[in-house]
C-alpha cells in the first residue's frame, strides 16, 4: 500500500475543501450572519492549512497507485470530507450535536439529503447554501471535481474515478482522465445554471434557485423548507421534475449529444429501460392516487415529481406521499432500490444493473432449457463477458447482505418496521426521505447517535457502491505481502 | 417438447393423489365425519380414475425427456395436485370458497402454513388429517415419492428431481434416481415415525401427534389449534424445536451418517453455518426478549423455538412474536430469507446460496485488491465453477425480481407496509405467519381472491425454487424450434 500517495491526495482534498468553504463564507457575509461566517472562516483556514501541510509533507514520493490504493484513497476522502465538513454546523452552535452535524454532512455528501433538522427554516444562509452544496459536490464527486482542476501526472488516476463514479463499469469518455472529468464537470456546470436560470424565471430569488438546483444537480434533495418542493409554483416544480431526470441519466450521453452522436444515444438501453421506468410508474400512481387530487394535471404533476424524485433518488416532494396508498407507496419503494442511471449522480442499484440482472435472467432460462447451447448477453451492442455478469450478481449479494446488516442494526431502534425498514433503504439508496416516522415531512432526529452512524455508514456505501468502504475495512487491502 | 410424457407422469401423479386420499377418508371414518369422508371418498375416486385414464391413454408413448419437460412436469405436478387437493375441502363445506381451498392446498403443498382458516378447532379431523398430510407429501417432494414406489424405466428422471428438489445443486446419492428417492423417502419416513413416538410420550394423542409431525417433517407448520404449540407442554415444545431444525438439515447428510461417513458429515461448511445462524440468532434473541419472560429456561425455549420454526421456514409459534421488539423481529424476518439447508424439507434462499454468496464476495474483494490474481471458490471442498456461481447470482436476482413483483401486486390490499410485506416474504420463503395482520396468531382470510392467487403463485414459486414455474409460463419453453 502506498501509505505517502494517499496521504498527498487526501492533503490535496483537505486543501481543496479549505477553498470551497469560503463559497458558504461569503453567503453568510453577504447576509451578515457573522457567528456563522466565523465558524465557516475558522474552519476554511484550518483545512486549507491541514491540507496543504500534508500536501507538502509526502509531495516528492513516489506516486503510483494500484486499484486498492484507488478505492482507500476514495473511502477515507468521502470520510475527512464528511468529518470536516460537520464543522461548521457545530461552531456556529447551529447544529450544536457533532454527529447530528456529521449524519447531516454524510447525507449532503452523498447526495441523499435526509435530515436531522427539526426547523429548516431556523438555519442560516450560509449553513443552509453549505448543505445544499455538498450535494453539489458529492454528486459529481469531489476527486473527479479535483482531477478536473489539478495538473496530473500520475496517469494512474482512472483509478480513483472508476472507485467514486457510480455504475457497474466506467469508461473514460476521451483517452485522458483529467479531460474527462473536466467534460463531465463542464456539463454539470452548464446544467446547473440553466436549471437556476429557469427557476428565477419561475420566481425563486437566486439564494433559493441555487439552493434547489445544486439539490436537483446532485440528486441531493436539501432544501430551504420544511415543506420541501410543495410551497412553489406548479411551474417550478415541473422545472424540477424535468431536472431531476436529466440529472439522473448517465452524463456519457450528454458528451455524446454535445460531439453529435444522437444516433448512439437513441440506441442506449439503460435509456430507454430508464424512460420507461418513470412513463409507467407515473401512470400507475396517477391512476393509483387520482381520487385524491381534483383536477388530472394537478395529479400528474404530484406524481410525476415524486416518481423522478424517487427513482434519481433526490428526496424532494411536493406532497406528503407517506399518505398515499400501500400501492403507490411500494412503487416509490421499489423505485428506491432501481435508483438512477450508471454513471450519472443518481444513487440506488442503477438501471443498467437491473437491465443486465434480467438480461442474465433470460440467459439463464435459455439455458436451462437448452443446455448445450452457448448462451451470450448483449448490453449497448455489446457481449457482457461472465466475467462482468458474476460481478453483477455478486454486487446484488453484497448489496443485499450489508442493507441486511445496516437494517438489522436500525432496528435495534423500538420503531415500527416500516420506519427502520424504509430509514435504511432511503439512507443506503441515497434517497433521503422513507415512510412513516421519517416521510417527507418528517425527520431522522429521533434516532439516536448509534443510528445516525450506522445510516451514515450506509449513505457512504451507497454512495461509493459498497466496495471502496469495504476494502478499506479489509485487512487484505493492508497487508504487506503485495504490493 | 414431448406433450405425451408430461400427460402420462400427470396422470400417475394424480393417480397417487387418489390413492392418497384415501388416508384422510380412513381419518375421517374412523371419527364418524360422514360428510367429510364422502367428500374425500368423490375426490379420490375421480383422481384415481382420471389419472388411470391419463395414464393409459399415452402409456406407449416416446418416454424420452429433458430438463424443460422435467421443469414442466414439476410445475404441473403441484399445479393440479394443489388444485385437485382443494377439492375435498370445497365438497364437505368445510371451506365454501374454492380460492380459499386452494390457497390452503397450495399452502399445504409448500409447506408454507400460512391459513385462511379463522376457527381451525371447528374443522373435522379428517380436513385436518389432509391439511398436514399435504405438508408432508410436499416436504420431500410427490414426484420423488412417486420416483421411489413406480418403477422407472426411462433413466431421465433426474431432471425431474433436480427441478422438485431444493438447493443450487442436486446430486443422487446413489447411482440410480429411483434408489436415491427410496433411501430419502426411508430416512423422512423414519423420523417422522422417532417423532411421532415422542410426541405420544409427551402426551399428544396419536392424531396430534401424528398432525404435528407431518408439519414438522415437511417444515410445513399447519397444526390442530388457532394457538399453535403454545397450549402443549416444554417437552412437546422442545421435542418439536429439535425436529424442525433436524428436517432443516440437508437429507444427504443422514444417509452419509447411515452408511457411517460421520467425518464428510462434520465437514459440512452449509450444517455448520446452519448451526452457527441458530445458535446466533437464539442468543441474540434471547438477550432481547429477556425482560418479557419470568425465567432464562422459558425465554430460551421460547427464543429456541421461535428461531427453529422460521429459519426452517415452519411457521409454529409457542408466543406470539408479532409482540416482540423490532429487533428480534428483524432477526426473524432475515431467518425468513435465509431458510434451511438445500436437500432439506425448508424453504428459503438456503443456506449453502448464502455460503456461496459470501464466498463469492471475498473471491470479488481479493479480485479487486489483486486484478491478476487468480481467485476460486471453495465450497464443501470442491472448486465451485464460475457458471455456478454465476447461475447463483442470476436465481438472487430473479428472487428478489419476483419477490417484489408479488410484493408490489399483494400491496393493492390497503393494509399496512409490514403486513403486506411480512405476508409476502412468509408465503414466497414457505414460512407462513409473518407480522402485524399476518402474525403468529392471525391468518390470511381478510385479503381478496386476488391476493391469495398471488400469494398461492407465491408459494409455488418459492416451494419449486422459481425456474420450473417461470420456464413452463415462457413461451420459449413451449416453441418447436427445438425438441
Amino acid at each position: 500500500m502506498n501509505l505517502k500517495m494517499i496521504v498527498y491526495t487526501l492533503g490535496r482534498i483537505i486543501g481543496l475543501e479549505g477553498i470551497l468553504l469560503t463559497l458558504p463564507l461569503i453567503v453568510s457575509l453577504i447576509y451578515g450572519e457573522w457567528s456563522t461566517a466565523l465558524a465557516f472562516a475558522i474552519t476554511a483556514a484550518s483545512a486549507t492549512l491541514v491540507g496543504l501541510l500534508l500536501f507538502k509533507l509526502t509531495g516528492k514520493s513516489d506516486q503510483t497507485i494500484y486499484a486498492r490504493e484507488g478505492f482507500v484513497i476514495v473511502a477515507l476522502t468521502w470520510l475527512f470530507l464528511s468529518a470536516i465538513g460537520a464543522v461548521p454546523f457545530v461552531l456556529s452552535g447551529e447544529i450544536p450535536s457533532y454527529i447530528d452535524a456529521f449524519f447531516e454532512t454524510v447525507s449532503g455528501f452523498t447526495t441523499t439529503g435526509a435530515s436531522i433538522l427539526t426547523d429548516v427554516e431556523a438555519m442560516s444562509h450560509g449553513a443552509l447554501f453549505w448543505r445544499s452544496f455538498t450535494h453539489w459536490i458529492g454528486g459529481m464527486g469531489v476527486l473527479v471535481l479535483m482531477m478536473a482542476i489539478v495538473p496530473d501526472n500520475t496517469g494512474r488516476s482512472i483509478h480513483i474515478m472508476r472507485a467514486e463514479m457510480p455504475g457497474p463499469t466506467v469508461d473514460k469518455i476521451v483517452p485522458k482522465v483529467r479531460d474527462t472529468a473536466k467534460i463531465l464537470y463542464l456539463i454539470y456546470i452548464a446544467m446547473t445554471l440553466v436549471e437556476i436560470v429557469l427557476l428565477l424565471c419561475g420566481g425563486m430569488n437566486l439564494f433559493e434557485a441555487s439552493i434547489h438546483s445544486f439539490g436537483t444537480a446532485g440528486t441531493g434533495g436539501f432544501g430551504v423548507k420544511s415543506t420541501s418542493i410543495s410551497g412553489y409554483s406548479p411551474y417550478c416544480q415541473w422545472v424540477i421534475t424535468i431536472f431531476m431526470l436529466l440529472f439522473g441519466v448517465n452524463f456519457n450521453l450528454y458528451y455524446l449529444m454535445l460531439i453529435r452522436r444522437f444516433r448512439s444515444v437513441l440506441k442506449s438501453e439503460e435509456l430507454w429501460t430508464y424512460i420507461g421506468i418513470v412513463v409507467a410508474s407515473v401512470v400507475i400512481i396517477t391512476a393509483n392516487v387520482s381520487s385524491m387530487y381534483s383536477t388530472l394535471s394537478e395529479t400528474v404533476r404530484y406524481s410525476a415529481f415524486q416518481v423522478a424524485s424517487i427513482i434519481t433518488t433526490t428526496g424532494y416532494s411536493t406532497v406528503d406521499f407517506n399518505l398515499w396508498p400501500s400501492f403507490s407507496k411500494t412503487v416509490l419503494l421499489l423505485l428506491m432500490f432501481i435508483g438512477g442511471c450508471a454513471g450519472s449522480t443518481a444513487g440506488g442499484l442503477k438501471v443498467s444493473r437491473i437491465v443486465l440482472l434480467i438480461k442474465s435472467i433470460g440467459s439463464e432460462v435459455r439455458h436451462l432449457l437448452h443446455p448445450r447451447a452457448i448462451t451470450t448477453v448483449k448490453f449497448e451492442g455489446k457481449t457482457v463477458d461472465k466475467s462482468t455478469r458474476k460481478g453483477i450478481g455478486t454486487y446484488l449479494a453484497l448489496y443485499f447482505f450489508l442493507f441486511a446488516v445496516i437494517f438489522l442494526l436500525v432496528s435495534i431502534e423500538p420503531y415500527d418496521m416500516e420506519t427502520n425498514f424504509t430509514a435504511t433503504a432511503a439512507c443506503f439508496n441515497n434517497v433521503g426521505p422513507g415512510f412513516s416516522l421519517v416521510g417527507p415531512v418528517e425527520n431522522f432526529s429521533f434516532y439516536s447517535g448509534f443510528t445516525k452512524a450506522a445510516l451514515s455508514a450506509a449513505m457512504l456505501l451507497g454512495r461509493l457502491e459498497l466496495y471502496p468502504i469495504l476494502l478499506t475495512l479489509s485487512p487484505a487491502a493492508w497487508s504487506k505481502k503485495h504490493k
